[in-house]
């Protein structure tokens, strides 16, 4: 990571200090939030980024008996243990730090980009205990979660089934009810990553099933608690539940993080506890979906972030070729970030890589903003701008900070494609990211079909009139308002043809409404993009003046690669909302017999 | 493959039948060509493709003596040598089939979509024998292209040094003259494919190297056989030569092909014999560099085009989820092929791989074109076309069709990113395809640099010709009028934009002119493929009335693709002709320390 840019965008492009003006964060100063940042880049560079591609070469492997990962993993999360970060983001009462979300982001962002694959064991430990947090009983808390916040358990999300992954209406897994209140669930999960491993005392599933005789679809699935270990009332460690490991999918990449099959009471019995209410089980997951949304999108954009800083200094070192009018065959050699083509391969990461952490730090900040604000009306408007760019934070970034590795790898050409390099390892890792937590195709849906219609588009107009902000100071900048006005038009494009597929969805149109559901969210992923890119150029415009000799050169990159997005990517939105008009049916009208 | 497109390209698209009616290839008809691509899918499906997994889970290693390959690959090889395969596309004098380079291609993408690595050996051989055949004296072809073509010896291209990869002009591998006429060669080579391995009798390095006194740069080239076994008069093998394996590349994709560093002349003399004349060795190289780079395209088509395949096949059969208008979460739930988002998926694939190989058979049919036309001036035109056609048909297919096995992993979410299913593998071999036979930015160099400008442009314009003639006949026709016009409008536009440039390039402002050469070469290929799925289009629509109930289907396909390509890919074009318009410079003025 660039700390540079991370201070530019945490502090002057967000104003994360501000937040300390609220009692939740009274205790925090920007030193502390430096400090934070300091820790992580030095832990992520001593304990992470070393073994990294040896866990991605070596990556865990099952005898039959036990699941064996290579011990520089569990040396780097006993470090990240001592050092606090399990409960970086959770309040002093829970012996967290009670840090803002946007610090903990930005730290997970540093994480990832050194081993994304060590990474994932705690982060999904610290997601699985927030919602037991936010839905457990005082006595879940005490007695599973407090153990994850020490990092002495780990924790799993298991959502998915080997026939429902994007339908999760369609999970089969059944909870059968005890007479001491407790379960027994029977089924199979799948796609259960840090599933099954010994890095910890214990394992804690969070597992979706269905009551016998709930509804079908949503509506009927319920959250229970699942450990590895059943665990005594006095909180150690009793008999071996019964889930047992079915198999590891071996990944193309992100091969670090273990993923599992696992059948749950195949023949011990699968012993849970209910989180929450029945039938409650997808709105207590989902009421974390936004933050994990959130997370995948930030480690897209770090990711690409890394291959993005590593073929630059590449470029910078590596002589090749000369300038297309350099006549003398015999001339020294020039280093190839002075060929267009490579400047243009670097900014276009540039623009993509700074372009989406922006996005998922903006996010970052509306979940701490929403944390504090007490105002409801402001709150609920926080918490609608925050749903409707969710689906862009998860998928922008996954999208497009993959081409900025694919871009990573071309810069450092045949050196790139080999394993010598970090490169192609993100690449690799990286192409998880549009496929989990919820598909693109699926973020598509989410934004259309849900986040844009809610409460009459509120959503909508609430960015919209974020975007109109942007557009209207920088109108008053000479330097910016060849932009602005670019940002204005695209805004109201946008807004066009929204309404335009608004009317067919009431017209009852409802599957050519959905239809091109990923173009749009590419539009306005690309709008909303070109917006923080603006407000970007907007800071690096004013702060130019007065800024010694390398932040000048750092304010001007920053103008140079809003230029790039205007000017290369921007016009895409146009082109997308062209065809969104016209209510294309081409893809929704062929036949399966004709392909 | 899907031989039912293959027998539409070739017959119906491009009338190879009609090249029988010239005596080169007048002992084939299309009952000849029919065998020989049901023989390469034969061989494809029984030999190449059981063992791809497996090659790409072992590859080739090296334990300090000698480099071990799995037995599959000597296995499939000798089956290859046995099928006539490596001369195929030789003349009968020369022991071939003397086909037509346009089949040869089509099934050596039959070959590479079922088992990359394995065929790189066969196809670098063959190439290595072309070299010899055009620019080696008559007793070099008898000494070592002919049992290269009889699949006793083996042949590679040694280009790149670690130093050098797209600038060649910057080698320095010595040759230095002996009295007895040959050289002995003493340097560091990179990247070079089949360097080493016991899967022939002896391996036919074809070396780039500069003589002592030779000028720098490209000039100073000249080409030389460096066998690593001596050969004895008589055709028996000698001494050991002076090529040592220095190393191993270690890649993403594309593993089952050894890929070495090799060094020439480091301890024992590495003795070779000039090709051609001195000076001439990048000429000679180059001579062969068209079909060198349709092979390329070939390749990432057909790769493209297998996870188009896989992924139809499995969106065909895998159940999940159920239309946007479905209300009843009880229903049983479609295939996801009837979802829109997955048919624009698999729409785009079918667009991208279809068009891609369309591109480049028609490129290979001009080689025989050229090779059969009598009359020099429309030989100088076919070999006009085909010169501004091959950085198209290089690039267009590696970029677009390795974005086709982005989406086929896509299609099958969670599955297609495991290593179970080959979708993740195109997806990495593919990524190569970009980078080598010259990247991409070299290709946009190429294309905008040279084929462009040569002969006042009389390439282009020979080629905007064959476009009008497109645009013409299927104006008249109701059902594709709407994309004659949308043709003709991306065909002026592009003439026009290029005129734009060569003002520029007239002015000096070469650096300029060259700034956005990759941003040409996608907006004329984009023009490109829009004209082939027009043709295709044309073609499918004639035959629509007469048509079977599955050919119908297979026409409907074909017309629904284009017009997918045309609404959703070729206004992309318009957006890039304008930015290449406006001489646009921000990636040539950003400086090194702004990034």
């Amino acid at each position: 990571m660039n700390r540079r840019d991370l201070d530019f965008m945490l502090y002057e492009l967000l104003d994360i200090g501000g937040l300390t003006g609220a009692p939740r964060f009274a205790m925090h100063d920007r030193a502390a939030f430096d400090g934070v940042l300091d820790a992580a880049m030095k832990l992520a560079e001593q304990k992470f980024l070393p073994h990294a591609a040896k866990l991605d070469a070596n990556e865990p492997h099952f005898d039959g008996e036990r699941v064996h990962i290579i011990p520089e993993v569990r040396e780097a999360l006993d470090a990240y243990v001592e050092g606090g970060w399990m409960s970086a983001a959770f309040d002093e009462r829970h012996g967290g730090m009670q840090l803002p979300y946007a610090v903990v982001a930005a730290a997970n962002g540093i994480f990832v980009a050194a081993n994304c694959g060590t990474s994932g064991y705690p982060f999904l430990t610290s997601a699985a205990a927030n919602l037991l947090r936010a839905h457990g009983t005082p006595e879940q808390q005490t007695r599973y979660m407090k153990p994850m916040l020490e990092g002495r358990w780990f924790g799993t999300m298991c959502l998915s089934e080997p026939q429902a992954g994007s339908s999760l209406g369609d999970i089969r897994t059944r909870a059968i009810p005890q007479a001491d209140g407790s379960y027994h669930l029977v089924g199979n999960k799948m796609w259960i990553s840090g599933g099954e491993h010994d890095l910890s005392e214990n394992i804690v599933h969070l597992v979706l099933a269905r009551i016998d005789g709930a509804p079908a679809g949503v509506k009927g699935i319920s959250l229970f608690i699942v450990p590895k270990h059943r665990v005594n009332p006095d909180g150690s460690l009793g008999a071996r539940n019964g889930v047992r490991l079915a198999g590891l999918n071996h990944k193309m990449g992100y091969r670090g993080t273990v993923n599992t099959a696992l059948n749950f009471g195949e023949t011990v019995p699968a012993v849970g506890q209910i989180v929450g209410s029945p039938g409650q089980g997808l709105a207590c997951m989902f009421h974390m979906m936004n933050e994990a949304r959130i997370g995948v999108g930030m480690g897209a954009a770090t990711m690409g972030y890394a291959g993005y800083l590593f073929s630059l200094d590449y470029a910078r070192q590596r002589p090749q070729g000369r300038p297309a009018s350099a006549k003398d065959p015999a001339s020294k050699p020039v280093m190839i970030i002075e060929h267009s083509d490579v400047r243009r391969m670097l900014l276009q990461q540039k623009a993509y890589v700074e372009g989406g952490l922006a996005l998922c730090l903006y996010c970052a900040k509306l979940v701490d903003e929403q944390s504090i604000e007490q105002d409801p009306k402001r709150r609920e408007e926080l918490h609608l701008l925050l749903e409707i760019l969710t689906p862009m934070a998860k998928a922008w970034p996954s999208d497009f900070c993959l081409e900025a590795n694919k871009l990573a790898i071309q810069v450092l050409g045949g050196y790139g494609y080999t394993r010598d390099y970090p490169v192609e390892r993100y690449y690799r890792d990286n192409r998880l990211n549009p496929i989990h937590e919820g598909t693109n195709g699926i973020q598509g849906l989410d934004l259309l079909g849900r986040k844009v219609t809610m409460h009459n588009g509120a959503a909508l107009r609430l960015l919209l009139g974020r975007i109109g902000a942007t557009v209207k100071a920088a109108s008053a900048v000479p330097e910016l308002a060849e932009y602005a006005q670019a940002l204005k038009q695209a805004a109201d494009t946008a807004a066009q043809v929204t309404m335009t597929l608004g009317q067919a969805a009431l017209q009852g149109k409802l599957d050519l409404f959905l239809a091109n559901a990923h173009l749009y969210l590419e539009m306005m992923g690309h709008t909303v993009i070109a917006w923080l890119w603006l407000e970007q150029a907007s800071k690096a415009q004013a702060a130019l003046a007065g800024a010694g000799a390398a932040d000048r050169a750092f304010y001007a990159g920053k103008l140079r690669a809003c230029r790039y997005f205007f000017r290369y990517e921007l016009p895409k939105a146009a082109r997308q909302a062209e065809l969104l008009a016209r209510l294309d049916d081409t893809c929704l009208a062929m036949s399966a017999d004709e392909f």
